[in-house]
């Protein structure tokens, strides 16, 4: 499917300071960017990639002032449909090596001190593609959707118990329930289409049968119209902007729309999808 | 019932210290002491008691060297058994002033954090009896009694989450839980018939009909020869030991037997059970 | 000196609920109320008083719709100045027995917590006036007054580290550092001379010399001024409003004068000053 | 220098299981292995290298009964002592894009929370070599080095406060403290030379100059002596062993000699030092 996205930002900064966006949408086999604009009043700008998944941060050395930024693209991205038979469970011993840190605790996902929990929880289901399901099910229906209940230090830890977040405490508490099930599991910041208000959207992903699958556990936007930006241990690793100084965000826009109204709408799906290429 | 208990206690002890020891079982219309002995190597001792419980503090000032503690008593102890019927859930108008104080979070009962983690688990049960014996069943089932996984630091909101942990940690989730459910709890500290090793027990009373019912989600030791020693918020105000100054615990031995060989055996009961008088 | 204080709250409560409210001044020795009133529009409500330093709450029965609480008084407090050489400092053998109780942790004073910390920043001080006087000017010099960084749940714990905050987060770091060096402490909300938004105060007392003394790291206003309203472990047990059902405050509104303009202001000290009669 | 190290490990494994093992020494430019060998009772070993650091993980599939793993090495390694004239401190632009991952907070080093406490504490020291100097000497004169007062789940956050615990604290601590000071900061476990008892060892490098300097608050071991293992955010990703299944520690053992008698024996340096070839 193709979309159009937009962000635009705009920060008050004292002195001297660096910026790592993570804005821009991810390049890989199964997205792309037809055309795209990054925009800054930033003294300087560079780009980088840094993971197969196809992440880019956009560093900006910045001074006393206005900054803005301003990002479009139309991305064109798609979405496999896999079937989850052919889905095995990889055990420990079959995981691609640079899979296994995703078998960690992190800073928001401390899937450690969640063992007993997710045994509890989950423990009778098989883990693989069900016990997933079962982890997006059992949060959409326990856990209360909420803004202003959360802070960027709430962890999985905290949501375990206060049973209230956003997208991002959502994506965390999935991560560690994964996690401590023995299956990868990593954070994704995306464009998603349909939130309103209009925001950046988090879900994550786990690595089932050698491929990494899409889950969203808040069901708020359709899965096909997920688009990639950041993935991640968690938010700490994953967030839309670092910024290494004294600065304010003033205002921020954002927004997504369809690139070819004569396209079918994105869809809700529970089938196993993904939209990253398979290892090989 | 009657029982002999009996403590000993070996510290080490460094410079000048005080030790608010609370090991003397309390005094009150249900339990009373029919000989007891309380003797230290300290060089002052005085005792004092401090609630309608009747919790009792011998306060030590102890200089260099070994000090020593010896307590042993021979206590009789009624615990009422009530009609469930006859127990109607107070509402928060009808409590008695000094019973709000236990609605409270504390330092180990962070009932303000587990709201929406009660609701989830107990909401669809009426705040009464039932629900205090859905808590108790419910921690009877999911947590693990398990030593050396929780620290004098662990709490209840530590224990919703790993649970695992020993009686005072089950004592301090089921008060949370009670809180957070608009029923006054707290901790109670024990001697108790039957535990295997021996030791200084845990349990807690939860406030319906205008009674202190006990509880003990661990179900160590029958509830009918559990015998009161201190009573407060949590372990915070309920150690059988606070110490100002360098000490460090060399020994530590504990017993209980029943005073007449003649009477039954103590019991387990499902019943709503009180060691304290009623209010009045 | 004499003040006039008053406080209007306005709820939207959904169903039954229950109002434990603290706004009523505290009544004691050296604190008078000239004449008060309290109104709301609850379906029932009784006032009861809970300690020797004179806490007054107001439990509220309500049903459906808006609960309007409205309060007003005139007060006269008396703060004795007292020479720091009369404040030797009481060892734990010589506190009065319900003075022990404020040397526990709590809620949101871990002073178990911070006893390295406490040793590490305050060990080489006297634990006395002196000591309290430095913990009052740390927390004054180092941690930033600013509101919004924290929330109801932030504890000392968090305050020591994270180093910002409000009134209650001042307080709290205080009492756990006095805690932990073995001096009994306590909150203390108030009515407060001259903040700037107009808002309920909190500061804390600590026991030195057989009286409780009042500090204020905060320093926002003078401490003559100080009118107690509740006293106890911690915000936990001290909040101007706990509430038992659904209720959201819609409208917030406090205000203080000086009773009589021709007075002297009230003025900053740097003295041992207590607003509460010595025990005797 | 030449070292041998050795340690031998015993499981009690039930059921199927998965290790991965990370007790091999590294390999890179500056740390050869001279010879080596990995015995174990596994079903099945293979051995992966993760990162530009050298750590290398044997993964193994077990089944019921005991593990048994012994591993021994002779290793040559160089230590380089640098100018500190030549660190400038590299600002976020000059960074390398595989560096920046160091900047973010992780499971046990919340820098984040750290922000101010930082600046309070080191604010006025220049963030590069001498910032960490002044950050290793705070922890070294400051906390307490003690065992059995922290466990596996004690992160920097605790640490900053309760101020004890073992070298994987100091080293926690210490990259939070780098981190929030925007220098990149990693944990490295070790083997280290004269530990008393042995064990295995943990210290940090932050990043200065384009280079990886090597760091140890603990000051247990020299410099020179220290033998990589593993590198990565924290503990949770640089274990000796991440296990998958039950299973439980049941012995272990762990030494180090001089390869050579006749070499001069390892020394403390103040000096700035690297054992990981520069970036180019």
């Amino acid at each position: 499917m193709r979309f159009r996205v937009y962000t635009r930002l705009k920060y008050q900064v004292a002195g001297p300071a660096y910026f790592l966006m993570n804005v821009a949408v991810a390049k890989n086999k199964l997205q792309s960017v037809l055309e795209e604009s990054f925009q800054t009043s930033a003294k300087q700008t560079e780009e980088f990639t840094l993971d197969p998944a196809g992440k880019r941060i956009h560093r900006l050395t910045v001074g006393d002032g206005n900054l803005e930024i301003s990002y479009q693209a139309t991305v064109e991205c798609f979405h496999e449909t896999l079937g989850v038979d052919s889905l095995p469970v990889l055990s420990v011993d079959a995981l691609p090596s640079d899979v296994t840190g995703f078998l960690y605790p992190s800073r928001f996902c401390q899937s450690d001190l969640l063992a007993r929990l997710t045994v509890h929880q989950f423990g009778s289901i098989a883990p693989g593609f069900e016990r997933v399901t079962a982890i997006c099910n059992w949060l959409y229906k326990n856990v209360e959707y909420l803004g202003g209940v959360t802070t960027s230090s709430t962890s999985a830890f905290d949501t375990a118990t206060e049973m209230a977040g956003v997208c991002r405490d959502f994506a965390h508490l999935a991560i560690a329930f994964c996690r401590a099930s023995g299956i990868p599991a990593r954070f994704v910041s995306a464009y998603a289409y349909g939130l309103n208000p209009p925001d950046f959207h988090a879900h994550f992903e786990a690595f089932l049968g050698g491929r990494w699958l899409l889950f969203d556990p808040t069901r708020l936007a359709p899965q096909t119209s997920l688009i990639r930006i950041g993935t991640g241990q968690d938010a700490a690793d994953t967030s839309f902007a670092t910024i290494f100084g004294a600065a304010q965000l003033q205002q921020m826009e954002i927004g997504m729309q369809l690139a070819d109204s004569s396209q079918p709408a994105p869809e809700y799906t529970v089938a196993a999808i993904s939209n990253l290429p398979s290892f090989s």
